[in-house]
């Protein structure tokens, strides 16, 4: 049993903001799940949220989440 | 109800110039996103708007954000 | 034989969260092989969990061989 | 009415060389648009030009345009 | 006559575990030929293993590397 | 006339090693016609070959670049 289970039972979803709401919440997960301490990720958070380049770097990651997310769901065409 | 819903109503565009449009816009919400207070955006943007190497992730972002689009609208073929 | 035998037998996998965890498996696993010395990769690791730059770093390696995992898997559709 | 609509009105072209000057001339013009000020963008070309970290990531970006560009023109085949 | 030629004669592979091999190597390789200098190469070596954001460069260019293989090989399907 | 009429024209090779040749080729021209001075080239060339974090930004262009020409060539399959 995956601790994903719960978080990605299907990349399908009905719309594109929805397809971006869960590569939003994946990329999240995925750095959650690699720094399991709360309290950790607690102080990387401000860091995170503040600083430009950390910024991009994120939204990159959800731009290829993304990119799997709306080829799974034929582009929602 | 996603936040994304009014921004992202579909990935299908008229032309190639309207997709890079999206794409731009994407990247742009995304960090709106996950940065939501707009004082401390307003803090990054000049350091995002003059520094050069955090102008290229920028661009890096758009460019994989413009792949997903123009591979949903066939290319505009 | 390849050390990663029994580590990929397959990309194919039940549901999405079985396939994030092979992403992320297979992700740490490359580099456990480029840096085979466990006391290295030890001492390397709490730098990794605690730098959020880098934690993002991983998160971007997740994030495509999740690409190529969900492709793999024609999306679990 | 978007300003790239005079600079990428089709992704076709007619040769791969061709395809390679539209990867450069988009990222180029999106830099553009980040960052609007000719003045700015100026006293940042030096930077760019001159730094072989950067003249990678600008590498990388086109390599990125490339590949969407030569996907819609089915690789000149 | 490529210096390639004996390192890459095809992308197909048996098993996936094989196409990941292929994927490290491809990379090292090409590596290789960018800095010819044996010397040179030694001397940068530790850096590369001992330093984790490093390792996570080679981590991702192996991604990249293993998804095109993948994809060769229609995923092993 | 595209100053890559010569170099690019056509991403179709024989074999694997041949499409690894011109995705290095093509990786390297683009950084030239970014910054066409030899001389200032010249002085970033020993900077971009001892560094190791640059040589993999060049490896990981390269691997881009490769993946384009192998979807191209249909993987030589």
């Amino acid at each position: 049993m995956s601790l994903f289970d719960d978080l990605i039972p299907t990349l399908i979803t009905e719309t594109p903001a929805q397809g971006r709401e869960l590569a939003i919440m994946i990329a999240r997960k995925t750095i959650a799940t690699m720094q399991p301490d709360a309290d950790v990720r607690g102080s990387l958070r401000p860091d995170y949220a503040e600083d430009s380049a950390k910024l991009m770097q994120a939204g990159e990651i959800v731009a290829i989440e993304f990119a799997t997310i709306a080829a799974a769901n034929n582009y929602w065409r």
